[in-house]
């Protein structure tokens, strides 16, 4: 940074601080003063270190600087309080695992993910490893990067809140387990393993439960608590003439076709079986599992319904209508509890400019299915390799890469009730939402043996996870949203929420 | 080259020059002895002019290296006794048009293409831009490189031909009229406008036909003689979100795919409708105007059947079986007289590796249909629309890129009868095949206000034309296959053998 936009990021930071205020949280709802005092004389230091962060990325589906990745999560770790932070080996990517005995009754897990999602830095009006602060019309100012809403923005939140509790000259209100893994963009595939080593899951089982930092504001400011997340299923579907025993064992030329068959074809035939005329899911016994909602989830949803804005939602995805044009309230419902198949991704033979007269030998097609309580990421793949099986494309090849049940955590758990708390005091009136229709590993911590409560919490509005230009909102446009300091309070209110909740 | 290398390289040749005859081949048949001596003379040179040729791509698809490539073809043509050759602007890349006046009675065309397909380097084991001569096990000695068989090898031969009548202080036995274009591997989409041109329409007027240097040899050494070839189209669909008003019009996060419609699918499901179960074309009205083989073709297949080697063609292609488990006799059938629709290639969402959780707005598929007699391009394209839109993929856009009519050559043609007699003459008892699988411009002479006859014709035998590892047969193993002097005497023998036919 050179001194002219140095005193110009700072300057712009001090500038903004009364923007950053969040104005209906009432400031003595749990935090001492000191602690809220802390956050703002921290701006530039937390926000730096979020940019350093975003500036170093470590993509697991690419292989690409992940030991870096590691250290640099076991450093953060240990600055923020996590003084035994150490390296969890596993089979893949290492995660990283840490304590902080602040001599407190309750005990509360911490999930982070180190790794981010691709970039086509093509796509991006802002380089997505350069975590620039720029405006974004009706948000404010955003920091662009890959990283910054999915997950590292709220982590470094969570980090920034640690570091002011103990500028303030305090402790933390309860003893935390941190367990990151670097793995969570390819499916968590050794993330099982690695809570499984027995000083992690003893860790763990003296948790009240399992958090996730997320920013979980939409841009009108609302927020929501979800009690569970989808599940899901990632793989690709390969056709090719040597596997089939059909069409060619390599890329020919395209007259060949009359005497030959097409893989590219076949993938197509095979993906045509895979949803209804319209759609949906239409792999046989995929969704057999499928649990209704209860009276409980259906009236969250018109809760919800009422609470939400269809026209806010539509401009976010430019999307004229929903899927076989139900209303709001049904796809609210469908977001929560229909399974999914979707394509990621097509690949096959010339994907250049312009046209090549190949047939191609292969083709492929990514993949995610979505899961709902009660499917499980087992039960869904052995269902599609049958179905393939079935309907004569059983030399389709099904990889799967990664994935993970769904989850559910009661409304009634302490880790919700502190959510519900501190949103509430925030004057924020939060949607409860029955299930995230993303998909985190949650259900390593909700399933046997740790039968943990488990879900996502913080203030604060970001997008763009998965797509060009993410985004985090650092100073709102809009005085409902969270910004930065707002984002870091949330946390702080959080953990002397859960200390005093019985 | 190095000292060593370019002494290894002529002492290869001259080693190899007793492979390089072609034994069958009466010496007497049509030309004079002192050009077929020449040949051998300017071996060297005619080689490291093909070398050149390659090592200098022009690739219309990705607008590359085009004028020097045009540069290139004004200059050989030139050389070669063209020495008015002349550059012919058209909308897109140039043509190339001249002519040579030898005083003779009759006037052949040739049709030259000085551009060739894309590559992806990776996937050769020799650069495709450095046409090494390489051993190829069962071949004998080949150039590897990218225009190696399609089109720049024949065509240096021919060139080579022109050069060894003039070096044996000979002119050509009947006049010549070039006509080059640097869009054949994008579909010819200017060629019409170049060939309308009034002054190389009255040329082409005078001419008794137009061919095209080609590797008629099977690795075998059976030779076709072709009379017509399919026509093409190659295209684009694209489904979007935008077009279709469902789904997303940006990639969104994939957990969105609950509640929107997925542009992927769609467009999977538009494709689906283009073949039957087993792959066949099933657009409506696509087909209609299909002739079916007469009396005097099915003898010809007949006999096609029986000469061509069925195991050799599915070494070639890594191909077990045919569509539809056809016999041998049938596979050849389809390939002169059926329409294909083919995917050339597959492009959605995420293609790197591993997979990434986007729902994609957009997805596009490359195909080429192939067109039989009596069946147009323009009518196939209106085909292709009507059929989408009446199954709800009218959103769906069909984006043309080029193509071309079939086209057809009477067998008594005075081209074709010298193409038949320099065979046999060469021992070579050729197939007669009624049309060529591939496609190229041809309708553009065959059509009004021409009606030419045209067609290929050129010993020699090489493949991987539109794909990795192209090659030209340089000093094969086999005897029965012309090498390079035996390509280049071919067109001498051609240009004799069509100075004297009635």
């Amino acid at each position: 940074m050179t001194q002219h936009s140095r005193r110009r990021f700072l300057g712009t930071a001090a500038a903004s601080a009364a923007a950053l205020t969040l104005p209906r949280v009432a400031r003595g709802a749990g935090a001492p003063d000191a602690i809220v005092a802390e956050i703002g004389k921290r701006r530039a230091e937390s926000l730096a270190r979020l940019t350093a962060w975003i500036r170093e990325p470590a993509i697991a589906a690419e292989n690409r600087g992940m030991e870096a990745g590691c250290q640099t999560m076991l450093r953060l770790a240990r600055e923020a309080g996590f003084e035994d932070a150490a390296r969890v080996p596993t089979a893949g990517h290492p995660a990283v695992f840490g304590t902080l005995d602040a001599g407190a009754k309750r005990t509360l897990g911490v999930y982070f993910m180190y790794d981010v999602k691709q970039v086509d830095p093509a796509e991006w009006s802002s380089p997505p490893f350069e975590a620039a602060l720029v405006d974004k019309p009706g948000f404010g100012r955003v920091m662009m990067g890959r990283g910054a809403v999915n997950q590292k923005g709220p982590q470094a939140a969570f980090l920034a809140a640690l570091h002011a509790i103990r500028g303030a000259g305090h402790k933390p209100p309860v003893n935390l387990v941190l367990i990151a893994e670097g793995e969570e963009e390819i499916g968590s595939p050794h993330f099982t393993d690695a809570v499984r080593r027995p000083d992690v899951l003893a860790a763990l089982q003296r948790c009240s439960g399992v958090f996730m930092p997320f920013a979980a504001q939409d841009p009108d400011g609302t927020v929501t608590v979800n009690l569970g997340a989808k599940g899901v299923v990632e793989l690709e579907l390969v056709a090719s003439g040597a596997k089939w025993g059909r069409g060619p064992a390599l890329d020919v030329h395209s007259s060949n076709r009359a005497r030959l068959d097409s893989p590219s074809f076949h993938l197509v035939q095979a993906l045509a079986t895979l949803v209804t005329p319209d759609g949906d899911p239409a792999i046989d016994g995929f969704a057999h599992a499928v649990r209704r909602p209860t009276a409980a989830e259906r009236a969250l949803l018109d809760a919800a319904a009422a609470r939400l804005d269809e026209a806010t939602a539509r401009r976010m995805l430019q999307a004229p209508r929903w899927a076989r044009d139900v209303s709001w309230r049904d796809a609210l419902e469908r977001m929560a509890f229909a399974p999914t198949v979707n394509i990621e991704g097509l690949v096959a033979g010339y994907t250049g400019p312009g046209g090549k007269t190949v047939l191609p030998h292969r083709a492929t097609a990514k993949l995610d299915l979505r899961l709902v309580p009660d499917m499980t990421y087992d039960g869904a793949l052995a269902a599609l390799r049958s179905h393939l099986q079935k309907r004569g494309f059983g030399d389709v090849e099904v990889n799967p890469s990664g994935g993970y049940d769904p989850t559910t955590t009661a409304a009634d758990a302490p880790l919700i009730r502190a959510q519900l708390a501190v949103y509430e005091r925030a004057g924020l009136d939060p949607v409860v939402w029955p299930r995230l229709a993303g998909s985190y590993p949650g259900h390593v911590f909700t399933s046997q043996p740790l039968g943990l409560p488990a879900g996502h919490f913080g203030l604060g509005h970001g997008g763009g996870a998965h797509a060009p230009n993410e985004y985090l909102v650092i100073e709102p446009a809009n005085p409902r949203l969270a910004g930065w300091d707002g984002a870091v309070r949330s946390y702080v209110d959080y953990l002397f929420a859960l200390a005093t909740i019985g």
